[in-house]
């Protein structure tokens, strides 16, 4: 073969908001496989807001992306050539094959690709309700929030791939769930799509208190259960409803990615109210990967569990697709779609 | 008996700073047992800074003290009057006393009273290393921030009554310990008298980022846990100085007690740092006294675990002892005298 595979390097770090000067398109030639290699082409690229924090050069849970390397990203493909036994061409694999359409890799690294099955299961769905996104809802959920049937959930965010699959898992354990989101149309589709009791569009609430106000009339039981995905105002006004023994998962803090101060306005109401406040990253906990990927993974092929897609087209789409995804213009999950 | 009881009211809610203005000494005559009651004289009465948010009548964990009645306040003392079976003249005894001379109360309420030994234990510890102070050291330190030989401590208000504690079992389980205290004097017994591996004086870092630098200094592998009872500035710059994976139990944000507001400054870092926050009231931990009170009252009678108080005499000095305690005049745990 004789393929050039178009990369995205992460060209300089954005002060501030970012922008598509940021990134930078390349084209690199394919080389010739060697013993134990494998290559797959992509087929879907993940974009996700943990990409973000990456682009920052400070401490932050992981290190920061390597200037002028190829944008780190979660991939589904097949694989085009094989010089492993353990991988055979047309195998459908998901991994993290990166902001490119070809990923060339040592088969032999553990965990560096995973067999996926797409005969039940929509192959761009391994990198939503049936990947990390999913089972980071599942963890927040489950190990973090742990809510009790009938008690109270909010999920920030809520039309994401996360937030959508958070209020879903807390509906099916008998759960009240309140989502908050951008915009009248994702609202409409966080109750009537995914099932939420209700939702709140925060566009409509630009004052805190506001916001406090729509959530107390949302929640009149008090507010059990968070699942953060914001932060900033979003998050003081959930935690002055909380009720006592409330537990705030902290997955996002989208609010401050950019830098601005968000200062948590009333800290004083974790010792008021004994509240819990613990921050995750769902990749500090593979051992429960296989048991949240088994319960989403029916859920989604019983048509129980219900996502959405907003597909990008083609590798040169992804810088403008991930800033906007910043900006909550995606509606579910973001792809790009690289064949 | 012909009995009168000096008994402290709070007369008015502060708004602010509280005054000697906000409570009234009354007189009141003791009137004659009827069956299953228990006279106590009350020899020890504690002051603690949770009686200030009780001053408020906000929302907040306890119930608000309600006006005209008698503060409510721990005290140790002795049975001199009794129609129960249950209790002898003599008994020593432990109980809710409130800011009074004499305790009048019916023993068959369940345990309204705990009868106490001082044969080893000092009747006055009962309200302190061996009472709630020390039992909500051992709660946060070792149910909360659960921490293990070899981690970083750090403790607020670390010359109090609970703060003490804290770092002496947090040493006594092998960790390294920072204590944070007010005043040259403060620091100095934490480090010589409870043990302390340092302890840094806030007074001489009025500034958050020079209070985080000598943080910075005296946790060179950063913090793993801490303590706080005093929020605020301090909180922040222990967040700042953060492992992955620290926890921090909530007991007290005493620096917010009259009404200031007082924000946290980077609430990232708990994604960041993947942290847990975690508020407590020990009084909802009831099952877990017996085991915490075996090994403080083991410790305080042993000399392993060091315990220090302020005692002011007579009931008339209580208003002012407590205004001191809110101002942090007292070292170590602050008594009134009521014999």
């Amino acid at each position: 073969m004789n393929l050039v595979n178009k990369q995205y390097l992460l060209a300089s770090r954005p002060t501030g908001e970012p922008s598509v000067d940021n990134f930078r398109l390349v084209e690199t030639p394919i080389p010739a496989l060697v013993d134990g290699q494998v290559l797959v082409r992509n087929h879907y690229l993940s974009l996700d807001p943990y990409m973000r924090g990456r682009m920052n050069e400070g401490r932050s849970y992981a290190e920061p992306q390597p200037l002028n390397q190829v944008m780190v990203g979660g991939t589904v493909g097949e694989v085009v050539d094989s010089r492993s036994p353990q991988f055979q061409v047309g195998d459908q694999v998901v991994g993290m094959g990166g902001w490119q359409q070809y990923l060339l890799v040592d088969a032999n690294q553990r965990g560096v690709l995973q067999k996926v099955d797409s005969s039940q299961i929509p192959l761009s769905a391994y990198l939503g309700a049936v990947g990390m996104p999913g089972v980071t809802a599942w963890y927040g959920l489950l190990k973090v929030i742990a809510p009790q049937a009938g008690e109270t959930v909010v999920v920030s965010a809520a039309s994401g791939a996360v937030g959508s699959v958070v209020g879903q898992l807390a509906r099916l354990r008998g759960c009240r769930v309140v989502g908050i989101a951008g915009g009248t149309e994702k609202c409409r589709a966080v109750v009537e799509d995914y099932g939420f009791d209700a939702c709140i569009d925060y566009r409509q609430h630009p004052e805190p208190q506001s916001l406090a106000a729509a959530l107390q009339a949302a929640c009149p039981n008090g507010i059990d259960g968070d699942f953060e995905n914001v932060g900033g105002t979003i998050l003081d006004a959930v935690m002055l409803n909380c009720n006592a023994f409330a537990r705030i998962a902290v997955c996002g803090m989208i609010s401050g990615y950019n830098g601005e101060p968000i200062p948590m306005r009333a800290p004083q109401l974790i010792l008021v109210n004994r509240m819990k406040i613990e921050g995750f990253i769902v990749s500090e906990h593979l051992p429960l990967w296989p048991e949240a990927l088994k319960e989403l993974g029916t859920l989604v092929a019983s048509g129980q569990l219900k996502y959405r897609e907003s597909v990008a087209q083609g590798i040169e789409s992804a810088p403008a697709a991930f800033l906007g995804l910043l900006k909550g213009r995606n509606f579910g999950k973001q792809l790009v779609r690289l064949i």
